[in-house]
């Protein structure tokens, strides 16, 4: 089959590599219909990501059919059509029974990563009955690719992790596709005003159409100024840091009101500095958290019945063959104006 | 009157001031019976709390007896005997109503600090009616006295901001009186191991007869390593920071499961380092808090039924007219086993 192969820093190729095959009982082998390219897989190829080995397959999101399960999958079968979780979890160690898919000690974010990712024709998928969501009749599937990761990292990790409610002031930081998934799933609970900060003027007016009350641009470094202004010097109730950079942090923790929410949803590859010389009585809750894709079940029947609309997230369509020419794209993603960019199997 | 009034870094005088007088209709002047030092006071002496002006008379702890009333005071009379909470609330600004009395627009933490405090003979309470509380007929007014300030903030900032439930492993940084307080309240959740840290062998055997199941010195700076190895590498549920410096905050995110919360309880002079390349994918919780003290009522009756005894962490007693030896008794704390230093007015 051909798959998207990280050869080490800066490299990558669309070449030959084995099918893969069962090799626990728990496995299914999916082949891809969709699959799409996440923010980590350009910090993979950056060399960011040290865990990653070379060799290894790209991917932890896709929409696909099952070829073949193992004898303990009881849940899918040959011929289903199956939405991949980025999160793989046994369902049975300490972290699973808790929900914190997370951290199962036998899974985890590990697709594209630890083991072979859904950039290729076919993925392997362990602990099948437990890292896989049947795709309900008559959904589209080019939207559920994005309930992979991007959705409910937004909801999970922006949106619930920031305590949105009605009538809040939440500010977004970073309007890249999972700072909007953040401000598609803070709206079902009605926040009086969602703040959007990013530098891109295209970002700011993709997110005032997605339904951003106010757009902040942060090109010239003065945004916690204007989020403040905003807000008559009180600050928001929930910061949400989409970005991954101690810069957007360091906007955030400026501007999170007294006894509000500072989500952090983006990646980062350093530390911080958290000013604790003022917010130690600052009342604040600062949050972390790696998805758990709990919310999967609950986001399916928001695109199923309307309340989400997924595909304002994709912006470009691509054969899975020409995947380089996908890379290129969103790996150019103001230039480019790209958000999501589907990868479509023949 | 004999009060105990700041001069500047360093410099501090048990000297005479005039008497407080009302100066809105809702403040209530107290004759005080009891107060103590908080080592906020230790941080303001040494000049670290700019907000505090020279001439401030210090002390935001005690129990007394109402003296006079303004004319919209309703709930105290001349005679009352009476809890003074450290934050003053006005029980109507936005902060208030959401029970954030920390942040009242017209209070928060003011007794000395910006208005004159409670190491006097007599002292000034604004908005009586919601900073005060009546003393319970038949209490220990000693005891009362560490419900000012000392363990609503141990219980709020470190228990209930730490989440503390059934079955847990709570680390707690610091023996001193607030991370005491945090043992103390934390053991009404029942957990299942508290492991108290200090650098002090001293304390260490206070907490161990207070409550703590496993006592780890961090003398050596080797505490991590003996704290994870307590729970098999895992990380404890709960981790409060109740020292406020850099190298305990660090520890405390070095310790925290994940899925754990990092509860700060220390008042910080500096900013701190979070190690978000880590952190960001370990679903934690990190909270910040001014105690509110909405937890008095709740605590009051704990004292009560005797589910809490809070003279454990009173260790020396004098006459309020030796608050100097009072002073230098605390403010040498590890060398006299020093806790809470009762002053006792004659």
């Amino acid at each position: 089959m051909k798959a998207l192969v990280y050869h080490g820093p800066g490299k990558r190729a669309w070449e030959e590599r084995p099918r893969p095959a069962l090799k626990e009982p728990g496995d299914a082998v999916v082949r891809i219909a969709k699959t799409t390219i996440c923010g980590t897989d350009l910090h993979i190829l950056k060399g960011d990501v040290a865990t990653v080995a070379e060799g290894r397959i790209l991917g932890h999101e896709g929409v696909g059919v099952v070829e073949e399960v193992g004898p303990a999958v009881s849940a899918f079968k040959k011929g289903d059509r199956v939405l991949i979780s980025c999160i793989t979890a046994d369902g049975r160690c300490e972290a699973c029974r808790k929900g914190m898919y997370s951290h199962c000690a036998h899974g985890g974010w590990i697709l594209g990563h630890t083991i072979d990712g859904t950039q290729a024709e076919y993925v392997r998928i362990p602990h099948a009955d437990t890292s896989l969501y049947a795709v309900p009749p008559g959904a589209d599937e080019e939207a559920l690719v994005m309930l992979s990761d991007v959705l409910p990292t937004g909801f999970e990790c922006g949106v619930l992790n920031g305590a949105v409610k009605p009538g809040d002031t939440v500010a977004i930081v970073g309007a890249g596709p999972i700072g909007l998934a953040v401000l598609l799933t803070a709206r079902f609970y009605s926040p009086a005003e969602i703040v959007m900060v990013d530098v891109d003027p295209n970002r700011l007016e993709v997110a005032r159409r997605l339904g951003a009350t106010q757009v902040v641009s942060s090109a010239d470094g003065k945004a916690a100024e204007r989020v403040l202004a905003l807000t008559g010097g009180r600050g928001v109730d929930v910061a949400v840091e989409a970005v991954g950079v101690p810069a957007t942090f360091d906007l955030c923790q400026q501007v999170v009101a007294a006894g509000g929410h500072l989500a952090n949803v983006g990646v980062h590859g350093k530390p911080v500095s958290l000013q604790l010389e003022r917010l130690w009585a600052h009342n604040v809750t600062l949050t972390t958290r790696l998805v758990d894709t709990v919310s999967t079940p609950m986001l399916l029947k928001t695109v199923l019945s309307g309340k989400l609309a997924p595909l304002q997230l994709v912006t470009h369509r691509f054969p899975l063959g020409r995947i380089d020419e996908a890379y290129e794209t969103f790996g150019h993603a103001a230039r480019e104006r790209a958000l999501k960019v589907l990868l479509l199997a023949g």
